[in-house]
């Protein structure tokens, strides 16, 4: 790169930045009723040119669209939920401590506190969710319900798709009246390293892998004034399964774990990279039957097909591995790869001394059956080989559980699996994350770089920050926090006189 | 350091690791009620020793004896307040998603959702908080409350009052049935950095100087599993005075602004290093007079009072400063060093190009005074010189509020202070935080390394983090999330059906 394109980027990504701080200024002016109004106008354009993005999603991605037509969907539901969650207004967790005269460390001012938009975000979209962790994904949902303007740096993995869904959300924000450039898109690596530096910009968000994860929160974390960076960078998500609950519903259960492995050429992050069984299970015959209807699914590009190849060989070269089903793995003419599943077997003790050749993720349709001895304690291993992950997915026999008040053994077995995990599942399988209130996305490093969730509506907590007025007379308060309550928001009052008995 | 102490630092830092994780087991065990027992007993032990640690902490910190007096107490107060956090329970933030069929993004699981404690929390003390910030203070207590272990790492500055509080609280909260090793105190600068490398420590606390924050902040971000820092660095505190509000009360607000910056030495970190003031506004007189009365006071140690006397010189130093009242500055026997009030005067422009030798924190009884023209953007100036701080205050005149009910230009202002600074003040002065359910404690960097507060209630928030059950039997799930609600904790139901509207 000449001197002069270096000068043309730092242009570019003052300009970006520029902008989108002078959106802040609007969108901070803006109601919540337009805020939601503007994630639903975006979730109606999306909804409304929903036969070209998906074509187009489909020849940039290879992956089916059934799938993408749904992911579209949830990406439309996102939005949409967001916007009741801005109307509600519950997140910005509103109090008020009446001034006090009496209060037991000497008199109390008023104080009023809420939490607040951070600022500019910068969006780093994944290759594997074309919609749904891409330009108008879960994190610029969350942010925008935030209040904060959003730059997305697009995937290379789908540019024409992301231009146009950006053409098409920035469009409807407009629309129902919010600023321009509350939504921007960069499409150049070199820009949105820089805007990841840039003052301007408050908070970044990522899903991708484990490398560029570490490289981009390590730039956040050594700015001058460092920002928060909410990286999810993989996850193996371990199933455990106990020998009652093999004993119960062996052929279902192997049957699903190959549909999830297999699920979008198992190029999800909640893929289950390891299933453990007790030494001794009979599953080869059910695995390789499973497998057997599992059509060839194109990788998301020759990037992740490469990848995918070394990983594989990798895991396969370690003394003790043994071959359940081989899988299938040809390039086209365009040097795409098309897979079918894999799925190899070993003792605990072999992935105990193999480390990362066979503990590190495997993007795409792999997975590793763990033979376990009968005795081992599960929670032990867990903290031992997986000690961060988005989830952890435990299958008990139906006699396993109804232990009594305290849990027993069981009970201490799943309260440890939480430390481990973001998502604990007690039967099913990690795949298919519901966009709800109560989801965690989310685990212990390395699954994500901080323990944030980037699925459902606790999502906005990334982008909001506190701000407490003190002594404010009320027609200097921002809305929420004045007396007359103007939005309707939910509050927690803390009366005078409550130090009393303290 | 020799190889065999290395070996023994090792020891004691994996000793006192492995002594925390353990307790981490006992303390997830503990009820609402045993944890707020706890908390209980390690005020009330406080207090039953009130003389004896009070006189120690006047010998060691040079702070007098009402100050102590008053701060003892509000360290009991937050440790008592942060019992009722505890019984409360609406910390936790449950929520629960109904199973739900008819979902509109495919059937939906039962899920269920709360904040759970982080594990370990290590807490580098501060020398300017003998008590409220440092073995007991405020990030101990939040840390206990969301059910995390402690490891205090001592600030040298007060050593024997560190093992002395210790000892209480560790008694207190094993008497109250919590685990042996809930508080563990350290007093070795190695240990506690080789302890923010630990594995088993999965938060750190800290407050104290901008670059030893900053030291640390890197190293915990540069583990192979990131942990938060949540760093408290200092701050300036501006304070800006309208014409309006002089013309009405100039020696109030004088007098006002001399007490603040004199309290404790001026050793607080919300002492106000800034007053802009209008170019032309007769301060000298007012401000001479208050620090008149004002006695000379002790700096907490040597190593402040090296600090003190090189900013000073460094701000003195810089063209176009004058000095307005020159505070006296004198050694005793003991290398301690007694001061009193220093106050000098800059015009606005001075500030901008005097750059960090004017800008940065003196840490200690100093403040500027900075005169800007008439028809100043005061937002604008924030924003350039004060981007991150603890506190900004503005003083108006009774005439420039009640503007109406978009808050007009002085609304406009507030809100943009609300920017740069976690709490904003409308009057009064930023020394004095309340502790309660509505302050923050925490601002933009370098303010803070996070934008967390570690003053009231919400400060629990910090050692928390989210974690799902999906689709757990009522017998294996942690007691806040059973259908019967053991606790009695508040929670968010979202129902089945709820969708069906998207």
């Amino acid at each position: 790169m000449t001197a002069t394109a270096a000068s043309d980027l730092d242009r570019t990504v003052d300009d970006v930045a520029h902008r989108a701080t002078e959106a802040f200024a609007g969108l901070s002016r803006a109601t919540p009723a337009t805020r939601a109004e503007g994630l639903r106008r975006a979730a109606a354009a999306l909804g409304d040119h929903a036969d070209e993005l998906v074509a187009t999603a489909q020849v940039e991605t290879g992956l089916a669209e059934a799938r993408l037509r749904g992911e579209l969907k949830r990406t439309q539901v996102q939005l949409r939920l967001f916007a009741h969650v801005v109307e509600d207004g519950a997140y910005l967790d509103v109090r008020i401590d009446e001034a006090d005269p009496e209060f037991v460390l000497g008199p109390r001012p008023d104080l009023r506190r809420a939490l607040w938009p951070v600022g500019p975000v910068l969006n780093f979209a994944a290759s594997n969710f074309p919609f749904a962790f891409s330009v108008a994904g879960g994190d610029t949902a969350a942010a925008l319900a935030a209040g904060c303007p959003v730059i997305v740096k697009a995937h290379p993995g789908h540019p024409w798709l992301s231009e146009r869904v950006a053409a098409l959300v920035a469009g409807a924000l407009v629309e129902a009246g919010l600023p321009e450039d509350t939504l921007q898109l960069v499409t150049d690596q070199d820009a949105g390293v820089a805007l990841l530096e840039h003052p301007s910009v408050r908070a970044a968000a990522f899903t991708g892998s484990q490398r560029v994860g570490q490289l981009l929160a390590a730039r956040a974390a050594a700015r001058p004034e460092p920002i928060p960076f909410f990286g999810e960078l993989g996850s193996v998500n371990p199933v455990l399964v106990s020998a009652a609950a093999l004993d119960e519903r062996a052929d279902a259960l192997l049957a699903g774990f190959v549909g999830s492995v297999s699920g979008s050429a198992g190029q999800l992050c909640t893929k289950p990279g390891f299933l453990l069984v007790p030494e001794g299970t009979a599953y080869d015959d059910a695995v390789v039957a499973a497998a057997a209807d599992v059509p060839e699914h194109r990788l998301l590009n020759p990037s992740i097909a490469d990848g995918y190849e070394r990983r594989v060989s990798e895991a396969l070269g370690v003394g003790g591995v043994r071959v359940v089903r081989a899988g299938g793995f040809r390039r086209d003419d365009d040097g795409q790869a098309w897979v079918t599943p894999t799925f190899v077997a070993a003792p605990l003790d072999v992935l105990r001394s193999a480390g990362e050749a066979l503990l590190d993720e495997v993007f795409g349709p792999f997975s590793v059956i763990v033979e376990y001895p009968a005795g081992t304690d599960l929670a032990a291993v867990v903290g031992e080989l997986f000690p961060g992950n988005l989830t952890l997915t435990l299958h008990l026999g139906s006699g396993e559980t109804g232990a009594g008040e305290t849990g027993g053994e069981q009970g201490a077995l799943v309260a440890a699996l939480g430390r481990y995990a973001g998502r604990v599942l007690l039967g099913g399988w990690p795949t298919g994350v519901a966009v709800t209130p109560a989801m965690q996305h989310g685990g212990p490093s390395p699954a994500t770089t901080t323990d944030g969730t980037s699925v459902g509506t606790a999502a906005i907590g990334r982008f909001l920050r506190g701000v407490t007025f003190q002594d404010a007379p009320q027609d200097l308060l921002p809305a929420p926090l004045r007396d007359d309550n103007p939005w309707g928001v939910p509050r927690t009052v803390s009366p005078r006189g409550a130090s009393a008995e303290w």
